[in-house]
């Protein structure tokens, strides 16, 4: 399938998340990425392994975030490895990097440095806070920004601690807003010819984040306030949430009180009318947890379904992936690491007039794509 | 400032939120989006009120969403409307909806319908779970896709209940998803002169999301399972999470067990070589929760700090708001709605050649932009 960055290069002086998960997406809709790395250290990334899992001397972690690049080993303190790379920038569209402020600067790949060698170059820095200011020096580590950002007291019921998301969410989504705007940026190159630089942080990608939740607490002067039960949505009703059933969990999203009443027998919420349903939640939502106990999801989830309520089961990874609405997504791919051995990870999450995007290519050895990019550059 | 997106022109049959989210963060880069409502009755989202705050007939949660946009009234059951329709998709660039299957296709405005008028198109559309299978017709709300996706069995810890996200996230990073895609089609579009079809679903992004955890499953063939205590990152060992001190909270990052015990001084933690921080992380939790609540946050912060360990306070969004490491970022915008009044959200989360983006440009009435449109028209 021809992809819509066909053509385009992107370098990559990233490490861990932010930087090599932009790198991926763009690689998937058909960028050529181009991981630059140290000889002998390689990217960081390669060696942080989740549940101690390994494919070769890289992490299965490494593997899922860089699948489908190339590698490029140069020493950025060895001049010839640095006239290599200048000839290599003087062909790229993108470079990214998500080093702390000022480290590329004293390489000389600063904004200013490659725009000289490469004047159309779309400069992509990714920090964890901004690069002014009291954190920009602070690690820009995923946990680290979530508590920071306010983030935390979205999550969990009030009065409980406040509960991070269990995955890296800045760094992701960071890399997610990155791929937007680089790609908005090569639109405009190709118009004016001139470079852009773009600065993004993991900051402020999270309080992007809320900003429905900002903008609420900006005009009514009141922090929103996490439900003290079940709390899904600090600014919504009841019903609003997870609730256990008798072996299980079921999710009940926003529907009147007294719709949620004809449709599951539960007279107790009689009492309360519509208005009382976000001043009285934390008590509503106590009384409809209690009746849910008494029966299965399944029992709750044939009812609802025969109204059309807005009641679906909450599944875990195994009931997920053994669901025949998972499998007609077609969501998983495999990647090739040699005759012998396959691995699988998920796919590029869209269909592109019909297809979905998946590519067997496995990340790069260290400098595995050197030769190669050293005879393309004469 | 001349923006990346200048002269693109997006129509938006959307509702709520994944939809208008794209076509917000569209037009902050330059776009201009023409949201198609109903003459009467305007975009759904319109009356969905957080916190009962309005600005005007309108919900403060619809002008957070819509602001920077024109609105066309046309009722699709109107021949007349349709034919002003019809003209402005001959110069339409994109077209996002986050209708049910199905329901554009009733109207005649499928992707087939629309190529005819305007081949060039880049026609989005957005759904909950896709368009096959049992969950094709289910409906598209956050909460339950983050049910079903698993994402709920990535917080909180385990043996507890799943715990779902507190904000609208398959809404907000299937809107996000939806920028990459449609910006890389406008790209190839202008090679090739040739539409495209993009489908994405809340459903898809959501286990986009979960990559890593989902990949580290299907080698492990262990589904992750939380920290029982403090979890934050089912993959992880002690200490990653947020613990309670003398009246806050902190987050404590990846770090060798023994510098956090030199750090903070410890010594319980001398029984635990760095071997067991996975397999006992509950055990070991535990013993760092009973000790960190022995003193306050500023005390743990101070020595931390001096050691450059990854340990961050969590701050409430009063702090956040008050801290001079977010006054610097520059988040805030305000948005003229008339002569006397505004209100305050976020801006786009991007620094593009240093600049900030803002746009003070309220959210349009229903049909206010109907006599400029038809005029341009002609």
């Amino acid at each position: 399938m021809a992809l819509p960055l066909d053509g385009i290069i992107v370098l990559e002086f990233s490490q861990y998340l932010s930087g090599p998960c932009a790198g991926l997406r763009l690689a998937d809709l058909g960028a050529r990425v181009i991981k630059i790395e140290h000889p002998e250290k390689g990217e960081a990334g390669r060696k942080l392994a989740i549940k101690n899992l390994w494919v070769d001397n890289s992490s299965l972690l490494f593997h899922t975030i860089n699948r489908n690049k190339e590698s490029f080993a140069a020493d950025l303190n060895n001049e010839e490895d640095m006239q290599w790379l200048r000839k290599l920038i003087a062909r790229a569209d993108v470079i990214i990097h998500n080093f702390r402020p000022g480290v590329m600067e004293r390489k000389g790949l600063g904004y200013e440095a490659v725009k000289e060698i490469r004047p159309s170059i779309v400069y992509t820095r990714i920090s964890g806070y901004g690069e002014a200011g009291p954190w920009k020096n602070k690690p820009g580590q995923d946990l680290l920004v979530q508590s920071l950002s306010g983030l935390a007291y979205t999550t969990g019921s009030g009065g409980e601690a406040p509960v991070p998301l269990g995955l890296g969410i800045g760094d992701y989504l960071c890399g997610n807003q990155a791929v937007q705007f680089i790609i908005a940026a090569l639109i405009k190159v190709r118009k004016t010819g001139r470079g852009t630089l773009l600065q993004l942080s993991l900051m402020e990608s999270l309080i992007d984040f809320q900003f429905e939740f900002f903008t609420t607490y900006f005009q009514s002067r009141r922090a929103p306030e996490r439900a003290r039960f079940n709390n899904a949505n600090a600014l919504l009703s009841a019903p609003y949430g997870v609730y256990q059933t008798a072996g299980g969990y079921i999710a009940v999203a926003m529907m009147p009180l007294q719709a949620l009443n004809r449709a599951l027998q539960c007279p107790a919420l009689e009492a309360y009318p519509e208005e009382d349903a976000f001043s009285k939640r934390d008590e509503i939502k106590r009384v409809i947890a209690a009746h849910l106990l008494t029966q299965t999801s399944h029992y709750w989830l044939q009812r609802a379904e025969a109204l059309d309520l807005w009641i679906m089961p909450v599944l875990n990874w195994e009931q997920m992936r053994q669901s025949a609405g998972y499998t007609v997504l077609d969501m998983e791919q495999e990647i090739v690491l040699d005759k012998n051995r396959r691995f699988t990870t998920t796919r590029c999450p869209v269909r592109i007039n019909g297809a979905v995007i998946k590519s067997g290519r496995r990340a790069p050895a260290v400098g595995e794509n050197n030769e190669d990019i050293k005879i393309s550059l004469g």
